[in-house]
């Protein structure tokens, strides 16, 4: 492979059909933001908006607001923005509560779908919120229902069986970034009789998902990470059509009745994805995911696609090209099609190595016991921003700032 | 009685030690805001830090506000500022999700504490997500768990049985205002081996609660009414102490684990109240919330009961002084210790009669079939504003207004 230089991916940039919505985004300057997977960035309009429904949806019109200002639609329209960005319908997604609360609704929904079956099928490496929640579930439900994990998704044959009601995978590993291939796992899930439930807090916003073109059963997601909802935004949930009129909440309130405002004492779902709807939601967060998606309908997700491969692979390119023999080791699939939107690489000064990237304004996360994440959001991140965090990753590395920063850093303590 | 006339409110209003409050909210010009009870308004305070929140904490340091601006402490911190005026220690109460998922946690804890009883006790005019709630936990947990309904709360006897392990009461009720002495029935069902779990939602913020006085087991609260946190501000949940060391959560998620960023597979719960976090809180709706409340630390709880009573007193009375005859029938007690912070009247024109006095802008609201609610929130409604809204009801009582109101809309829509 040729050397890539920083004028290479300066024209790239120039030529990349997304470069015009970094400029939508409020990111710090200088910063180079590869933790859009934790938490996405502020953008200018979500600022406005939420100053807007503070002053004058809530402050002026009050509780009209509910009809006047549609708070009442709030769960479905965000759900109608999600839709096209993960295959599905727009009546089959539904802003709500947060990712851990919705998987306890389609967890405790699979469980009556499959009556006689008592295992929740996962992964070990899976993120531990959906592991807890699945080990809350079959406490609370007592009796032999229990989670079953698997050492890792590629070994599912070995795991399915006739005990197994539902599966339950996050696509994409928060950790090594691993992808998974939707349909062929949701097939092999199905055609053990079991119900595939897909967890996407790394994938939606990240690239193009299609949960109908894999004949998924549900699927939940995060509206904080690549949605850029904002800090703890609502969850959403996906519940397939064919399942929709069947499906019997066992979290069970009142916005999810078929008539809220009748105010009876019998609870009756609503007609399709709002019987999932709990309590009141969060209006302002609610807002603030709300106008984050409007974003969205701008973007060609065929090109997010192509351009997370493209700044994922550019990096580990370059770290490869820039940091060779400091014994990084990559965490993350090589092979596009099998990755998600960040690279992963593990070392045992890892979390150091870490904080002196961040004090240098490249911000990734560390994940223990020895991963680097960095997340390539497409909407913000730029050819040449990865060029330039390749080179303060070398800088740190190759003078030791991160064994001074750490040894600094000690020295305070001390 | 001597009659009441608007000097003698113009001059309680001068001497009101809570009337400098007022001045604290923005509320509309010219409007009469009795429907805090559904929708508390806007602090000025609240609006300032959203916008803060929003440009600096999320815009400005991203991911570092989980510690450097105490995301992760906050819903602990709100707790502890919602404790002192619910008769609570500040670790007995946690700020998390919706009333109705609280509800959900501690109905299902609560059930486990007593084993062999599969009872859940509420009453039949219980605000409907209660119900809803309960109904979906005991229709999850199947067997023979059920849900009872009492006709209403002071026949508790009747209902007591071995086969109760929780009592489900909202102490004010939400359409009558009744009130109930949160001491004598919590020993009642305590007496009867059972515990107890008050919804708070229409006490909390409006007067003095004193769970621990009570020897209460659990509560929960909104967060949006009388707290003035905002449109689904999240609600809060109470666990006595002497429980919170066993009480194992059925929707246990990452935040509530005794170590989120371990990321170890295996649950753990958090010592004592946090274990009831389950996601991510939504941290732009959980800042206006914690805004809101400090507002309380200034106000004196007493004089707070003292006005509600004063308030809700006044306006029965000026009714009946100023609206005789025109068919309204008090639902709400009486008495003021029987009383919440509210006071509705029955009439079959009810609805017509709401709009046209939100036409005029009072406003209240309704409840069907034929309540008209009226909130008396004690920090923004003056004695001269009971007076100003008794005039515009009488006015559109005696003038008919309701009727003409209702014709146009008729006229309007066909």
């Amino acid at each position: 492979m040729p050397s890539i230089t920083r004028e290479d991916l300066a024209a790239r940039d120039a030529a990349d059909p997304l470069k015009s919505f970094r400029g939508r985004f409020d990111i710090p300057e200088g910063l180079i933001y590869l933790d859009g997977n934790s938490l996405g960035p502020l953008l200018n309009s979500v600022r406005d908006r939420v100053a807007d429904v503070v002053s004058r949806e809530w402050g002026q019109d009050l509780i009209t607001s509910w009809n006047k200002n549609k708070w009442m639609e709030l769960a479905g329209r965000i759900g109608g923005k999600i839709a096209p960005m993960i295959g599905a319908g727009g009546h089959e997604v539904l802003a709500a509560d947060s990712t851990s609360i919705n998987i306890f609704k389609l967890l405790s929904a699979a469980l009556k779908m499959r009556p006689g079956r008592r295992v929740i099928l996962s992964e070990a490496g899976n993120f531990p919120t959906d592991l807890y929640i699945a080990e809350g579930l079959v406490s609370l439900l007592g009796g032999d229902y229990s989670l079953r994990l698997m050492d890792k998704a590629e070994n599912l044959a070995d795991y399915l069986d006739d005990d197994v009601a539902v599966v339950m995978i996050t696509q994409v590993d928060y950790r090594t970034g691993r992808k998974l291939d939707m349909a062929a796992v949701t097939k092999q899930v199905q055609d053990a009789g079991a119900l595939m439930l897909w967890d996407l807090a790394h994938s939606a916003g990240a690239f193009p998902v299609d949960l109908n073109g894999a004949k998924a059963d549900f699927a939940v997601g995060c509206g904080y990470k690549y949605l850029n909802g904002g800090p703890g935004a609502p969850a959403f949930l996906f519940v397939a059509d064919r399942h929709q009129a069947t499906i019997q909440p066992a979290l069970s309130g009142w916005l999810g009745h078929a008539n809220p405002f009748a105010f009876t004492s019998d609870y009756k779902p609503a007609t399709g994805i709002a019987r999932h709807t709990v309590g009141t939601p969060p209006v302002l967060s609610m807002s603030a995911l709300d106008e984050a998606l409007s974003l969205f309908a701008e973007v060609p997700m065929e090109g997010l696609l192509k351009k997370s491969q493209q700044l994922t692979g550019l990096f580990i390119d370059l770290v490869e090209q820039e940091c060779g023999g400091h014994g990084l080791e990559l965490a993350s699939p090589r092979e596009a099609a099998a990755r998600g939107s960040q690279v992963s690489f593990r070392s045992q000064n890892g979390y150091a190595i870490m904080q002196a990237l961040i004090a240098r304004k490249v911000i990734g996360d560390f994940r223990d016991p020895d991963i680097m994440r960095f997340g390539f959001a497409p909407l913000y991140i730029s050819y040449a921003d990865v060029w330039d965090a390749v080179a303060i990753l070398r800088d740190v590395l190759e003078t030791g700032a991160w064994d001074v920063d750490a040894f600094k850093q000690r020295a305070a303590v001390t």
